[in-house]
């Protein structure tokens, strides 16, 4: 049953069979017309997705390539991370190995930034100069979304000048995302979460601001250069050679997700699938992440059995979970609940699960 | 007919149908023991490909990202470049986007570097201290191949502390690469051209020197740390997120290159590929390229008449040819012989383009 869903994955995620086949194409260069027109085509279809009308772009790299082009692009000295699990950590990670000066302002984990926190930890460093400061829209390892446009409006009034970058790895697709609304400066995000392609590539708004940033730092390298993407998708490319396999499926499933499905309908599905796992989770457990926050595309689930002896039981019944992650390994098991997954396949899995957790 | 080759453009190359088939296989995480035993087959094939005992690993980026990688993983200060076409001064333009002082030791468009001016120009600099030297092993602009083994044996010889980097992104899989014969440091190569695959990753050797080198410098990234490709492949695996279809698809296909065909076969093969266009290229014009160092993979060809007319007459009768490039732009255009493409097709694509360009 290859149309079927029996991967529950918090990304890489499930991906359509038809959509496995865009990948068979036939090779085109990415300077011919072939491949323009794939461009205008998906890079159209990018700016609804980010509700923006800035420029969009397609990096041939995983999203940690382009949260690193980030930092490389808006940073010179001194950023500020908000933490609030592993994914969130990995910008602390990432600037440090950079050598920039970081500063981390942490939820703990399970829990989502507090935006009281957040201006009280701006307030009380109003004389340090932060040249951005990262939020992570869903945070992958916990299963808690955090509120992005109250943050980005906290730091906006706060702290006016500094960059807003902001991971939506596991949220874009599947959760709105108002790039230009929300007053975001980057906006990443990889294909193989919500919007249920294979991994390979990470698409990316950004605003005038961060490009004029960018523009004062010299050294900014070559191939995660801001300026050389923006500048090629004038000319509806990329400056350096793409997954074309991965432009043939975006193409394809962004016509899905934008025109076929409709984004709306899109969000609506993800919050069926997330409620769906939440009452039937309190059957065998409960969910570990800050109910208040819930992710409407990942699941971290405490049970009150063994975690792993419940994947490797649905392992063995045809069905993936996703492993616990970070300070939460042994507690928890997660459930990806995005991209294309019909809620069906959700419901059918949540059946088996439900046998299998009661032991 | 699918399963014939048409497409002669020197990278991305034609890709046999079966090996994009590869690229449907159902998505798996890439800390999952299906991942893991993916790439201990493909770490294992990568090894005689380069003729290397040494680490190799794969990079989810094109060639560029990893030449970036190479100047951040292993050059402090200053680097020397060697030069003969478009590609040979991508690193030049690579080593100054990161700030590092860069000389050039230029060959000319369409010549290959000599031995003896690289000797004496290490002679000359002797008190320069160059962390590194970049070789180009083909130039993919012009259809030359660099003597490399001879290369490096000089840059050993007048600046053995200088690690030897060298892009073989149009080379590996076509033309012999000997990693440890050739004392090289750091060794890439894109997938989509002698390999035979869509572009979207790319391959990698480096030595303990490199690494020991990369150690010193504390901020070189995430992304591209080679410490981290390497300690993660110790684990059969990568350091963030792969282009899992393009896993499988080198899987396979390394598969075919080094049992199925063969390396030795392959070799010849692309060698008489050069040779059949070589002595068709007669009936209408002459190889741009210095002849003594013909590549086996890619040909410029300088024709009587217009290089454009030719190619979009070509294109009229189903064969796809490449634009000249760079300096050579209008003068010639490029033939790709490379990857899997079988002799009788190149053959047959060679009957019209006699054809088309006699006029």
């Amino acid at each position: 049953m290859p149309d079927r869903c029996t991967y529950f994955v918090p990304g890489p995620t499930w991906v359509r069979p038809a959509i496995l086949q865009e990948l068979t194409r036939p090779m085109i260069g990415h300077r011919s017309a072939e491949f323009r027109e794939l461009f205008t085509r998906i890079n159209a279809d990018l700016k609804p997705l980010f509700t923006t009308t800035q420029d969009t772009f397609i990096v041939t790299s995983s999203g940690t390539g382009v949260m690193q082009a980030a930092l490389e692009n808006c940073v010179a000295r001194r950023v500020l991370v908000t933490t609030c699990g592993a994914f969130s950590e990995r910008w602390y990670q990432i600037a440090e190995s950079l050598g920039l000066e970081v500063d981390r302002l942490d939820a703990g984990w399970g829990k989502a930034i507090n935006p009281d926190a957040l201006a009280d930890h701006l307030a009380r460093h109003q004389r340090t100069h932060y040249d951005a400061v990262t939020i992570t829209h869903n945070e992958t390892s916990t299963g808690v979304t955090n509120d992005v446009g109250i943050l980005a409006a906290v730091i906006r009034d706060a702290a006016p000048d500094a960059l807003i970058l902001a991971d939506a790895v596991s949220s874009l697709g599947g959760i709105p995302v108002k790039f230009d609304e929300w007053n975001l400066d980057v906006c990443l995000a990889s294909v193989q979460k919500c919007i249920g392609l294979p991994p390979g590539i990470t698409v990316a708004a950004v605003s005038q601001n961060a490009l004029d940033r960018a523009k004062k730092h010299p050294y900014r390298g070559t191939y995660f250069d801001f300026l050389s993407y923006v500048e090629r998708a004038k000319d509806n490319s990329v400056p350096s050679t793409p997954s074309i396999p991965h432009f043939y499926a975006l193409a394809a499933q962004l016509e899905n997700i934008v025109r076929a499905e409709g984004l709306e309908a899109r969000f609506t599905r993800h919050l069926q699938m997330r409620d769906l796992v939440h009452k039937r989770v309190q059957q065998f457990g409960k969910v570990a992440g800050d109910p208040s926050h819930a992710s409407a595309t990942v699941t971290a689930v405490e049970p009150a059995m063994s975690a792993e002896k419940i994947r490797a039981e649905m392992k063995q019944r045809g069905y993936t979970l996703g492993g616990g992650y970070g300070q939460w390994k042994e507690r928890t098991f997660r459930i990806g609940h995005m991209g294309d997954m019909p809620v069906e396949d959700v419901e059918a899995m949540l059946d088996v699960l439900g046998e299998v957790a009661r032991g």
